[in-house]
């Protein structure tokens, strides 16, 4: 700005009456500066705006890994509603770690973002509050936050949806159905066994669950053990994208009927085809979004937890019989 | 601050002091200063220091979708980087539209970047000469920048690639080879061409190439042509991903010998498996942000054109005879 004043003829306080469109200053003088700023290139320095509006136009984004599908289309529809409001999308990679979290949410809060959108991988977010009662609001998606935190969260119905897919094989004769999940300590993994075992009331055999960080050498471990017991399963029900493709990996045509949680590009070009119970990932991305911008633009009703609905998809793989 | 302030009973620069670690302090004061800081949840806005530095430890990235896997993983890698630095990461999608390019550019700019990784969708980049004179440096990743600007890249051997994928394919007996491509003006998609027309020489035959943006319909139409011509071709080659996704469906079984660029999750689940020429799209991201890096921390020698290898990955679809 320096450089425009001086090159304009004049003083610093006029150039930044005219960055700003504040009256008082001369249309020719006003003209006389635009042309120096056109000339020095000089483009207007927002971060001087966000420390006089204490806001910047700016939202952050912690997931769990943007190389992962189903985040990386969540990202994107975070990024259209942003981007439709005029703003821009600061965005980072948990990999499942509290602490990288609350780093990312720590650095977020001191650039000034106008508000929050969070798949936690930590189970406490008491160091949340002072933001939240500063005036910043946050959205919780795919998980909640752990307690005392009275935040909006877009959740899927992953109890119902496993209770789904565990009826839709119960429904082809199948009654030695497996669960391989994500570690137990990660919500949406609970929430799915609680509603694999709630579907299968009596016929639930915890020697058919396992539940781990997907691997390749860790899920062949378990369907080989599964696979190996006096009464083997006929059917998988796998908790989530990854797990699917590694368990077909593993299977190497052993195949009995699967249903998968979430739903993945080719898996209707796999034969036979994957049965999955989808879910929306733009579609969280988006109510999620939308929610945080409402709630950034002066909402302050309760706190909103909308549960999206999930849908079967029969391919083939999980109308094998028994 | 002016609350830290009032509540510690000290003047402004006295906080400013504590906060930036400045000498001149009293021991009690500065002690009363920290304790008020906690008890206001103040947390140091680094906006602030920003302005005084000109410089944020942030950096910018224009891809086209980071929904497209390729463009995520990428993302990813450019993000660890970004991070093993300390530094934050500002990301949006351009959607192959050369203004969205320049908007995102201009705003992450606005937030006074410390640099730009660019994956391009325009033509003209001119509108970067300012940023880059004022020391903003940028490395452009996948695409080249337009004529006259003198910046660093992070290209993929295309040509290389595409004429990989033909001699494999001329290897194993096939002389009617087709291209499916993307847009011609995107340059990946015209490198793959140049490379597939050199590696073909006489055999070239017009009548086999198809270039467009990868819809359903359209790939579906441009196969039916083909196959119904009088020599229809025996084997395809595909340019990128998408299309080879896209053409997997639309062959739909009438599947003449495939290679397709750009490797994919599953692809050697299908039946057969998809013979890829793969990119490592991690690798570029991790090269893209280290060249950056050494341009932030003030490397300016001259500008650095890395040309990354591909590999030929034979899984059966590429090794099918004529």
């Amino acid at each position: 700005m320096k450089d425009v004043a001086s090159a304009a003829g004049v003083a610093l306080k006029t150039v930044s009456r005219v960055v700003n469109g504040e009256p008082g200053v001369h249309p020719g003088t006003a003209e006389r500066v635009r042309e120096a700023i056109e000339l020095l290139g000089y483009s207007r320095n927002e971060s001087a705006s966000v420390l006089r509006s204490g806001r910047t136009a700016t939202v952050g984004l912690v997931i769990e890994d943007v190389a992962d599908p189903f985040y990386a289309v969540l990202s994107r529809a975070v990024e259209d509603v942003t981007t439709g409001y005029g703003c821009m999308l600061l965005s980072g990679s948990s990999s499942e770690d509290p602490v990288r979290e609350r780093e990312l949410v720590g650095a977020f809060c001191a650039r000034r973002v106008g508000g929050l959108i969070v798949v936690p991988a930590g189970a406490d977010h008491s160091y949340l509050r002072p933001e939240l009662e500063a005036g910043t609001p946050a959205v919780f998606v795919d998980r909640p936050p752990g307690p005392g935190l009275d935040v909006d969260t877009v959740l899927t119905d992953n109890a119902g949806g496993a209770g789904l897919a565990v009826r839709h094989l119960l429904g082809h004769g199948h009654t030695r159905i497996a669960f391989l999940g994500d570690e137990p300590s990660i919500f949406t993994a609970a929430r799915r066994l609680h509603g694999f075992r709630a579907a299968l009331g009596h016929l639930f055999d915890e020697r058919l669950v396992a539940m781990r960080t997907p691997t390749p050498a860790g899920v062949r471990a378990d369907v080989d053990r599964m696979l190996a017991l006096d009464a083997p399963p006929t059917a998988l029900f796998t908790g989530n994208g990854r797990l699917t493709v590694t368990a077909l990996r593993a299977l190497a045509g052993r195949l009995p009927a699967l249903v998968g949680f979430d739903d993945f590009e080719l898996a209707d070009l796999l034969v036979p085809g994957v049965t999955v119970v989808a879910q929306d990932p733009a579609q969280m991305g988006r109510v999620a979004a939308e929610l945080l911008f409402r709630r950034m633009h002066g909402d302050t009703g309760p706190s909103e937890h909308p549960l999206l609905p999930v849908r079967l998809i029969p391919r083939g793989s999980g109308e094998l019989p028994a």
